[in-house]
């Protein structure tokens, strides 16, 4: 990459102060930043250490450029935007690297022949695909993943290497799903030994049904129902290290950070943001727009609309004001024991 | 599959109401029925659903049944049964269709010739099996596992797509290993360095010990002993994302849910109950039949039978009390501030 | 494995108490140990199980030695050392057996030709190595590891089964990543969709860099940079199933224990301990040789050298002064009520 800061200017349609030749080859925070670097400055507490970075250029919103009073400085250049985090999001969009992907089959993959794949599709080393499983136009399957029999994948998907996906599992159309993930293994259905002692499983004939434009990060994974499907809707948004248990039935466009856990059967409505660490019993109802803190521990449904947080996990105004009387009782205790 | 409800009816001995020619074709919940699916109902809740589905026939608890008065309804069939739950973990044990595994030896299996397996194991595409192990009779190793040097496993066997077992572990017979699960990495020991800066690594020369029946999900792992053996006891079922480490205990029958982490050297008992997201602190016991709940930090040893909570945990009604005695004081705090 | 104590007491420079010429096979607690097992014996209370077990000999610390007034009994012997945990690692260091491990570059191996491996790097059966990558002399790349493009990874690291290492990512000297680990999948970096319904992906180009001597347990992650890097800094030891997201910045000697988090963009400094199942919010520092209490819910910035705990975190003192007041609130409430 080399760019001047002219041209992106130009590109993002944006304001330039200073030194419109600066030439910029990569993107970096402002304290690593050298001349040929370009930043971003999203708000005014980033704009007071423009002065001190070494950074060449600096993406910067109008509002911080204002309030911050910013000088381009010496041969430098800060090019002015609505929103630094939108247009730098933009530019990493033309500035990405295209990922090493496999060409075509590779020769090392292991595809069933009657498995039904797109002639556009591409299929890494040590990739299996098993019989009756069809892969729809421009996905790609890299290294080491490994699919069932009678797997349906939509088009445009991109399988990270070595993610698995159980038998029958349904995905839409742009899923992507990074390295590690495992789709429709067993869920976790255990009753009582008809011999007293222990307990066995419970078969899981159900499946796992991902909607367009899932996205779901690394070593994260979701169970196929007990019976009928574990469904997680368009557009939702999955981190790393994440379960999601058998049955549990996502929304749309829900964002879910990582390390949380969902039990099974639960149901969570559109538009759900939930933080990390965060776990949900079985068989709760998470409302539409519901957000859950970070760490939050949810054994009640949660209305529509609410913030909860906490563990227990409760309205999330409750949980602070509890914090704070507990903060308080301790101080005064505190000060009578001294 | 294609069933009627007589036939269903027949099978578990069961009595049934209303249309017996009913033909099924799939089982789902009562909101996602239609004319051919066979759904159940647990309990008088889920009766009260019942004539507002579509499916087309319901196994039915007894009591439920009893309890909310519940009529078929026009060309629909009602199957009572002692247990719903258990007559339809009965039924998916029949229904389940076969998962789809390799036949014999994968050509791109990598076998070491000093491996000794049953003639009739399994071995998928790319699974690589290293030298001296030695597999059992009727063992199934799907594609891209990995198992190391001198490792033994019994007969009946599942191990999951890209399971990891590394050198010297021994698995009992019918282990069930889902997907990405590895046993047998090196425990987090480390002790400070000689030369006074940061710790350094200390050796694990043990290995991983898996009782009959030991069932283990997805991307969980188990770490190898210092010295000795970290070993779970027969018929112990432990959920997806589990972590358990270096010369842990786990006795026999116990279910363990899933983002949980059993730190070094704690003994767990038999027939422990452990919920999601449970943290347990090193060299700790926790007695025979207890049950810890959901998201417990545990720091001290847990007495037999008893049931904790909370973090830090304690005995659940304490826990709960103090949960109300908090939430008492919050309101005093906030009457008295308004 | 066959030392007699004498040798075993020769070779840690340590007294030798009792029968000189015990033959010892093996090496586990004082539990399971035989007439041929060695044991150790790291303080008083270790000491008092000494006389009812079965061992054959123990590395005993020299305080727990004397304050226990150990003997050796009929047969046995009892080595003395220092600190009888340091000498057990150093003999562990000896016995480990070789961990198996491919002989050269296997030939179901997949190596890129314009991938440059050091002579003596192994590969192992169904390895994939992507263009441009860069592996240093003495590394071990294990069966099933998926490397990307233009990876550089230095020398004598060990790669486990299946680690999967992305696009551009660097990797030190001495980096130990265990089975499963997932280096340089994409940020869980988010932002609205233009059409105001749910959210899109920002794109990832930055990488991620570990520093020399790195060890990162089972199924952990480390995020690539949204640009710039995820940095790692040297001797730092990670845990299984920890979540390290897009841009944190790791110093040196760090230990982060199992089913811990870090949100994006936060930075911990050198020397900093944080304990199992702990979660730290975005962009926030914790400083030099802090220490976070296990299951900890990190919400601001820790000072060098403290120690937090609780959720949310707060200096431990405080926390634990919380909980003691809460215990005794709630034991009030308790005596008001009855």
């Amino acid at each position: 990459m080399v760019w001047t800061a002219a041209q992106l200017a130009a590109q993002l349609n944006a304001e330039l102060h200073g030194n419109d030749a600066v030439q910029l080859h990569r993107v970096d925070g402002l304290e690593r930043a050298d001349a040929h670097t370009l930043t971003f400055i999203r708000d005014a507490e980033y704009g007071r250490r423009w002065a001190q970075s070494n950074a060449g250029a600096a993406l910067v919103s109008r509002a911080a450029y204002k309030s911050a009073k910013l000088t381009p400085g010496e041969g430098r250049a800060l090019i002015v935007v609505d929103d630094a985090d939108a247009a730098m999001a933009q530019l990493l969009e033309q500035l990405a690297p295209p990922i090493h992907a496999p060409m075509g089959l590779d020769a090392a993959a292991q595809i069933d022949p009657t498995a039904k794949l797109a002639p556009d599709v591409r299929v890494g080393a040590c990739a299996v695909i098993g019989p009756g499983s069809v892969v729809g136009p421009g996905t790609v399957v890299h290294a080491g993943v490994v699919i069932g029999a009678r797997v349906r994948i939509g088009n445009a998907c991109v399988l990270h290497a070595r993610v698995v996906i159980e038998d029958r599992c349904v995905l839409g159309d742009r899923v992507e799903l990074h390295a590690g993930v495992v789709i429709g293994a067993d869920g976790f259905g255990l009753r009582p030994a008809p011999d007293g002692h222990g307990v066995v499983k419970v078969r899981h004939i159900g499946h796992v049904e991902l909607g367009d434009d899932v996205e779901i990060g690394t070593n994260s994974c979701v169970d196929r129902g007990k019976f009928g499907a574990t469904r997680i809707g368009a557009g939702t948004k999955i981190d790393n290290l994440v379960q999601i248990a058998h049955n549990v039935q996502i929304g749309r466009s829900c964002v879910i950070c990582g390390c949380s856990g969902i039990g099974g059967s639960t149901t969570v409505a559109d538009g759900v943001t939930i933080g990390g660490h965060v776990g949900i019993a079985d068989n709760l109802t998470i409302g539409e727009g519901a957000r859950l803190g970070a760490k939050s521990g949810v054994m009640h449904d949660v209305p529509a609309g609410e913030t909860w947080l906490g563990y227990p996990a409760q309205p999330a105004k409750l949980t602070m004001r509890m914090f704070a009387s507990l903060r308080r009782l301790a101080r005064g205790d505190m000060s009578r024991d001294t």
